[in-house]
């Protein structure tokens, strides 16, 4: 998909100027196809209508590709599932008749998916077509409901939605978008299932679903706040204090993968920035949309972290007992993760700082850091480095972006085989701290 | 110990010019005592010959503090070790007797710290005093011994060891002593009694400290190659090529605790700055002067990736299987680590900052990133902006050198109760990936 992206997006009736070269079509066709949206052009002035609309393409099909695999990844790794488990998928997928199959999975996800962008979509058609004429608002609509149901962060405007930055309408349409692309489908089913249910049994969440919602709200809150108090009286500064609280709001929002943003990243300061590497790190739900190392990921070894502190030996949270084996892989992925983000930021500082004094260059180190943070995360803020990286550079984050997108289920995927080793070894204790 | 310290530090008679203030005093101290080596000011020439003596019995009692602390806190924790953990503590501290106590612990570890320190200050000694007159160079031999030994950092000299850096015997004589002094006294007991027993059986080495002894060795390997990598047209340029070698294995390993350095840090390229922070983080091996979250604990959560990646249920290294409750400390050390130092850097980059605008200061984010984390890791290192920093920036300096020094060994012992939680809840995975 991404190599059929790259030849479309070569084609010169694609970019309004000369034709885009392979390094720079391959990253446009990655970015898009991996729902990460970083650009080495600008799509609004630098591509055609054609080339916007492959560009659309690739992120829907790249969109629903990563949904539908990942879902069907985790439901086939689900294959000693213990007794809720079980519980959760039978009355997620099995819709009455007792059987889940792929194809019903894919079809109830597509099914989801179109109805959820096409009430996005109404919905900003209907908020801007009274500005820009009924004829002309269809087309932005549908992008940009597609764009943030996706949790693609590409954007028809140059600026991303920082014109939009006091437009409550356009704000609260685009961040359900995103929060729904990025909460994963199986929680959505099973929010869905829950609320449809006419039991008089009131049937609980699954463990996955509460941690995955509470994570996701604790996120937006914790980040909000912390983006409103280290940009009060910087990049928030023009704003009215509603104003304020809905572009922190906002932009806590879109970092842990959509990508979109109302306030201008490459002003922001120092530790704004530094705090955006982090929730960009974190990312969205497994099995939706969004990048990173997930949510669920983080919150396991939070609750890990806290239960051994106060000491249990058993990480229990919800009145559940975490497995082992969620601890493990999600050990598994951030150690990978941590690892193949170091060795890509020393690639890129060695490909991008090479030619200059290193003192003078110590103000690219956090771009360039948060470069490649933008791209593992598959969330597409940026600095504004993007288009001044070498070619090595593009590479660099081409890589970055598909890793970032498949990595984590991989590795997760990988974890999840059980190899009965042939000799069982006997424990012993290493010294820590 | 630290009030103490910067009591006799404010004294006039401790600094050259005007006495020391509050904050500074508690700064060195805090530095000394915690063999950190960061400085507000330049020791050689900003301090008297009665302020260095302070600080160098700070960094004396300071380290064996800290060495005698952690040993013991390390074997109290093994209340219930596993049969081999029993043979470590047995076979390394009886001596023959069959019972070992603290002071027997005590006495041991200050007599191998003493026998060390002297043999390293004569080695020093011996090398220098041809060029210094045999009066002259006492004082230096001792206090570098010294400072090498508890991991310090602190150097007479106001470019560290950078005069130094192309001879051998020097280099060599501090190599070995923040070695030794970085291993942990437990291994140096496991290593002597190995070597000197009789017994017809070769014993092996303990798991810990192989893993100890192999962490260790990779992480300079593979950190000196590194740097000469990176550094090869930089800072190491003007070196012969054996003298490159020897740069680049030094900094490797003062860069996980030590602190001294013959390369100069400010210049260095972003890469190599960003690298030393990852060793800096890792620092030593527990139960030694050295800090970091610990050769060990890193050692742990890798061999669990990858084991994990393999396939295999319980992570394995050296035919043995690590136990649960190491893996579960490590992840408790490592997530707290980062939340505290994550936590500094926002408030150092907000109290450093403030005044200027955010695109001329970030070139300040990865000098501050680099300060925390020599900070945090007890190492000493800096770019030079440690004597910049304002009062604020002093204070959390401080708290993170506490903190860095005592928490990984809090948080382990703290994860080592064992608390029975009364309800057993029922185990459920969530997704992970
Ligand atoms: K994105
Ligand atoms: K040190």
């Amino acid at each position: 998909m991404i190599a059929i992206g790259t030849l479309l997006l070569m084609v010169p009736a694609a970019s309004t100027g000369t034709s885009l070269g392979v390094i720079d079509a391959l990253f446009m066709s990655t970015s898009a196809s991996c729902v990460t949206g970083l650009s080495v052009l600008d799509i609004s002035h630098g591509l055609t209508r054609y080339g916007q609309f492959v560009i659309l393409v690739l992120i829907q099909f790249g969109g629903l590709g990563i949904l539908t695999i990942s879902t069907l990844v985790l439901m086939m790794v689900r294959k000693r599932p213990t007794l809720s488990g079980q519980a959760l998928i039978k009355d997620t997928f099995t819709y009455g008749e007792g059987k889940q199959t792929a194809s019903a999975v894919l079809k109830a996800i597509f099914v989801t998916a179109f109805c959820i962008e096409a009430a996005g979509a109404l919905g900003l058609y209907l908020r801007m077509a009274p500005e820009t004429g009924w004829g002309r608002a269809a087309y932005p609509a549908v992008f940009h409901a597609v764009s943030a149901f996706c949790n693609a962060g590409f954007s028809l405007y140059s600026d991303s939605f920082v014109g939009y930055r006091e437009d409550w309408a356009v704000n609260a349409i685009l961040s359900v978008l995103i929060i729904v692309g990025g909460i994963g489908f199986i929680v959505i089913a099973d929010v869905k299932k829950r609320f449809m249910e006419r039991k008089t049994v009131v049937r609980r969440l699954s463990l996955h679903s509460r941690v995955a919602l509470t994570a996701s709200a604790v996120l937006i809150l914790v980040g909000a706040a912390a983006i409103l108090v280290m940009e009060w009286n910087n990049t928030l500064a023009p704003l009215s204090v509603p104003g304020r609280i809905m572009a922190a709001l906002f932009q806590s929002i879109t970092a842990r993968t959509a990508g979109f943003n109302t306030l201008d990243i490459g002003i922001m300061a120092n530790e704004t920035l530094f705090f955006l590497c982090i929730l960009m790190f974190i990312g969205a739900c497994p099995g939706s949309c969004g990048g990173g190392v997930k949510t669920t990921t983080v919150f396991g070894l939070w609750v890990l972290g806290i239960s051994r502190l106060r000491g249990y030996t058993h990480p229990q949270v919800f009145r559940r007992t975490l497995t082992e084996a969620s601890i493990s892989k999600a050990t598994s992925v951030v150690m990978v993760s941590m690892a193949v983000i170091t060795l890509a930021i020393m690639v890129l500082m060695m490909s991008e700082l090479g030619g200059f004094s290193h003192t003078q260059t110590r103000g690219r180190f956090l771009e360039l850091f948060f470069e490649a943070l933008s791209a593992f995360g598959t969330v597409g803020l940026s600095t504004g480095v993007t288009e001044t990286l070498s070619e090595m550079g593009r590479i660099t984050i081409v890589a970055l972006m598909f890793i970032g997108r498949l990595g984590p289920m991989v590795i997760a995927l990988a974890v999840s085989r059980e190899r009965i080793s042939r000799v069982h070894y006997a424990e012993e204790n290493i010294m820590i701290g």
